[in-house]
């Protein structure tokens, strides 16, 4: 019986795992906060299809008066006994740096939208995920903030992205050693490179196979493993071009 | 025979820097380009006593504009033939969050002075680096940047610091993999945590010790240490409440 909300599910990844929440029975996923900028056709549909317990969330992420307006309407929703179980921190961008770093000019664009846009939406959910069962707090990162594996990813020109994945970790274990003691877990997770309009068409798995590697960890995760960076598991998948692995476990910062 | 160029001269450790490298020999230390927003009466006195090869430079590091400037007045003043050998990106502030990460409101602030300010200035100083010998960039980090040292340093109230010097270290891996076929180093390092107006009269070290720390570093660094993240090295010292060891070497992301 939990409540999640997930931020960017106007496509991609984001509308992915709301549409496989709304696949669950409703004493598992009781209702479902899409947030997003504005509904694109496919969110309307999953929104029509999913009544009853799907509701659109207008947010834009780098705001704090959207987000002050969102928490507000997810509150008035929920009623005043009830708080949000789940928040998944999915909103995000990946523009080319194809003339790599020295020549890029986002990085503060990067930052604001993939960085400071989770802890403006974390810090103004707190009230009602603190009013709710399993206080997760899920950051969607990328194996291409693993500052370790950077050699390795060296030929995807999007260096300004890495940085902010980089810091969404270390954001991420900020709010984790601080909200420990309040029983919270948050974490962050690599979902794999995926068949999105973000991921291109080269990427190496559906947006589908990425969500489930993402639910997989939100099920199974235990305060214990609070501030931790994993990565999806892809049974069978051999390591191709892109170097990931997809074999689930704890990846390094 | 070596040029360098430091940000944030004003005070604290980049004015110690200065000082110190004024120390050596000319044929060591050619010319010191010491920038800052404005000169502080201890920053003019430093300049006055070396007038021959320490220069101000103006520079405001969060500003486009600004970095232009402050390159061209290089450009001037080292004339056509000559270089940058080593940049320090040392500017950087350090607020406190003494609510928390829950309640901060600083993250974009720290990500812009202490991450963006190193891409503009690093960019800016390029074509002039490129010139020089010795090409190292030094950005000055801080254990506290260390994800996986965040739960010894939990008690320290910076917590958006430490988020912003964590992606010190994820971007200057990104600048030292794009220029190492260049020849360049690109490191950072933890200068210690020093009694200076941003580490406060309880910290553990004096300023002209995390001063010699960063040379010692800057003078043996060799090109196969690009990319890496430093201690400095204080023989001696025990490792006390702050948690810091300065045994030198390389610390975890």
């Amino acid at each position: 019986m939990a409540n999640y909300l997930i931020t960017g599910t106007s496509r991609g990844l984001g509308l992915e795992l709301a549409s496989a929440l709304l696949t669950r029975p409703p004493n598992e996923v009781r209702w479902v906060g899409l947030a997003a900028r504005s509904k694109t056709p496919a969110l309307q549909k999953l929104l029509e299809n999913n009544s009853t317990r799907a509701h659109f969330i207008a947010l834009e992420v780098t705001s704090p008066e959207s987000v002050k307006a969102a928490v507000e309407e997810v509150e008035k929703v929920l009623g005043p006994s009830l708080g949000l179980d789940v928040l998944i921190n999915n909103a995000g961008i990946m523009p080319f740096n194809p003339q790599g770093i020295t020549k890029a000019t986002d990085l503060m664009q990067n930052l604001e939208v993939n960085v400071n846009s989770i802890q403006l939406v974390t810090a103004g959910f707190l009230p009602l995920l603190r009013r709710g069962q399993k206080k997760l707090v899920f950051n969607i990162g990328s194996i291409l903030g693993s500052i370790a594996h950077a050699p390795k990813f060296a030929g995807f020109p999007v260096s300004t992205y890495k940085v902010s994945k980089a810091a969404v970790n270390a954001l991420t274990v900020q709010w984790s050693l601080e909200l420990e003691k309040e029983g919270f877990t948050v974490i962050s997770a690599h979902p794999g490179w995926l068949r999105t309009e973000l991921g291109s068409d080269q990427a190496d798995l559906a947006p589908e196979v990425g969500a489930k590697g993402i639910l997989d960890i939100a099920d199974q995760i235990s305060r214990e493993d609070t501030g931790k960076f994993f990565d999806i598991h892809v049974p069978g998948w051999k390591v191709g071009p892109s170097s990931n692995t997809y074999e689930g476990g704890v990846l390094p910062w």
